[in-house]
């Protein structure tokens, strides 16, 4: 990441799924727009996904050539009881450490489970390398974070409760606002007038993103940044530039 | 990629979704599934994606990554008017070849603007490196394959005929077909008999996701493989040790 991009405003994340149920299109994944909204509110810019396989040394390449370029890299899937949970093995391949049952969680799953519903595959989940529990108080077998790296379930409500418990965690930057107005024109009318804003306005990011209702082209505009009296600014601009071209537009609610 | 998966029978992709809007968590990627599970059924493997921002150095690092390991890549986004539509120039950058108005394409879009709508502004989408042009009938302006890379719009309206018009053209291999089963008994119950299972059918790939209904967890078993026979036999196989270990479960429909 250049100086430029990683000024100490700015805290970044890569997410990581793991899961062929993805890859295969059976299972639309919910849980990346909720990682990303509540980075994001937390500012933490997530700024890039990927969606690997179920294989320990493509997981443990991602691992390694994420944790190095962001702040944070958080993994979601793979660390269940079953043989195609590898992502536990493909951390300690990413780190070089070893990964054998970690006493902390097997207590952590004791308030689950009784003993004797402590088998050998259950415990498999208190497969865990030296590193920061993260507990769960869903199924109690732990997520956990080593380094910068956040390891969590793929299950949406277990891994919910463990962004939760990490998230005080982390550091924070200055959460990046947006403003989205829907503009009843095609992006195509949009295009220079948006331009001509952006090039005013360089520290605002400005996204178009066309839709088409009713057979009708229209963009919604995304106005982010870190500074709320700029993005005020921008705003009142991009009022201006639809007034002036007669678009009919309507502000949109962003959380 | 290893000869040992890259059988003649395995012909994969990896997909590329370039845009700010899903890492903010605005927009829910509903492309992928769709994408996924169209390239399954004519038997074209998803094996990665990767969500990038609207950042040209980026989208270039990824389609170089991706396109030496796969046999195509796909990318959806960013080949619209606006400033934030960098796409083709990340193309140009990664193949290393220049970007022009691209004639054919200007033809393409005549079909839909009269003359004088031909602004400089929609003609930024006729810039198109030397490619074979992939023709879409809803908004005209058209995505190109340029060796093993096609490029799509974002829209999934467009997107989808897009890829309906190019998947024709692409290398097929066997269909990987799937079978699941929904088991009423938690992953850990059903991990040991899956693993021994697994092992005993090596050639079919066994997923298990888990699920939270109701506060009761349960197993979607999933077994995926080319050969109809081999499946069945494995699904036998599955059914008898459902039996046996006196889980409920039922058949899910499987495209």
């Amino acid at each position: 990441m250049s100086e430029e991009t990683q000024s100490p405003d700015t805290v970044t994340a890569a997410l990581i799924v793991i899961g062929e149920e993805i890859l295969s299109g059976r299972t639309i994944d919910t849980n990346t727009p909720y990682i990303a909204a509540h980075l994001g509110k937390a500012g933490i810019a997530l700024r890039e996904i990927r969606v690997v396989a179920d294989i320990e040394a493509e997981i443990a390449d991602a691992v390694n050539a994420l944790r190095r370029r962001y702040s944070y890299v958080l993994t979601t899937g793979g660390i269940g009881p079953t043989h195609d949970d590898v992502t536990t093995d493909a951390i300690g391949l990413a780190f070089n450490v070893p990964v054998g049952i970690n006493d902390e969680a097997v207590e952590a799953m004791r308030l689950q489970y009784r003993p004797e519903d402590l088998t050998p595959t259950r415990l498999r989940m208190a497969r865990i390398p030296e590193a920061a529990l993260i507990h769960n108080a869903v199924s109690r077998a732990p997520g956990y974070m080593i380094e910068n790296v956040i390891v969590m379930a793929g299950i949406p409500a277990v891994m919910q409760v463990m962004l939760d418990e990490v998230l005080p965690r982390l550091a924070k930057g200055r959460p990046l606002r947006a403003r989205a107005v829907r503009v009843n024109a095609p992006e195509s009318e949009v295009a220079t007038p948006l331009a001509a804003l952006q090039a005013a306005y360089a520290d605002v990011q400005m996204g178009s993103y066309p839709f088409v209702e009713q057979r009708r082209y229209g963009t919604y505009l995304v106005l982010r940044s870190v500074d709320d009296e700029r993005l005020g600014e921008a705003l009142e601009a991009l009022w201006g530039i639809i007034s002036e071209h007669g678009f009919t537009a309507s502000q949109v609610d962003e959380s």
